[in-house]
């Protein structure tokens, strides 16, 4: 757990939220990035220069990637294990402000999925080799989707 | 639960998956939309032309709309609740062809998360008023991100 994502900034509220009552995911595989620690992660993924990770699907989910190399950008959504998830104002270093939690795109919120546009290069059995994720290396993996060219 | 999603089509392919390991959801609120049945569900939402939706946020969470008015457009993502979770493989009705889970945007998924760009209309409390959204009345919402206009 890193430990500076725990601190509470001034202005920041925190739910009381009682245990999530809805369904529970199931991690389909692992996002494998350059970064180690979340200073070092980009704020937003580049697809067109970021550099090249990794998408390693579990074996047990490899058939549903059939049919997927006809396309050339992805939705890629994945669980970002490091948040917090009872902030409802919240205030981003960046800038010092505080914002309520779905006003902005920060990892800490109820339900930390994140959702990542990114250019599928090349597939090699069940792993995808794509530009435009910004995680942590080891990050869980939730869905992947066919999306639109962004320029289209 | 609708009985029609339940039925493996021809070439259709099932994961032994065990149950699910990953963390529960907070359903953080509900989708008001005008459908009421699958088969009346558009199969992409329209931010433009669609019609009004609303996007009614648990109270708990209210405060953490705080600042949203500041975006025209948002990221919706939901629980699609009547999809199946196990197809690896599937063979959508319109085309017939049998394809991975993965390589298209069907309901059906390990992790049934719709992902729509909405347009965002009329902020009243802790109701949102948008265009965009295609589920059925009643689908659990999972989050809510400020997005990139379409256009830009």
């Amino acid at each position: 757990m890193n430990e500076a994502l725990l601190e509470i900034r001034p202005g920041e509220v925190t739910v009381e939220a009682p245990p999530p009552e809805g369904p529970a995911l199931y991690f389909i595989g692992v996002c494998r990035t350059p970064w180690q620690m979340t200073r070092d992660c980009p704020r937003r993924g580049d697809y067109q220069d970021g550099p090249l990770c990794r998408i390693e699907v579990d074996p047990s989910w490899g058939q549903a990637l059939q049919g997927i190399q006809q396309h050339d950008y992805l939705q890629i959504l994945y669980w970002m294990h490091r948040a917090r998830r009872d902030l409802a104002l919240q205030t981003p270093k960046r800038d010092g402000k505080t914002i309520g939690t779905f006003a902005i795109r920060s990892p800490n919120r109820p339900n930390p999925i994140a959702s990542s546009l990114v250019k599928l290069e090349k597939v090699d059995g069940a792993t995808l080799h794509v530009r435009g994720l910004d995680c942590l290396d080891g990050t869980p993996l939730v869905d992947i989707k066919p999306d639109k060219c962004p320029h289209a």
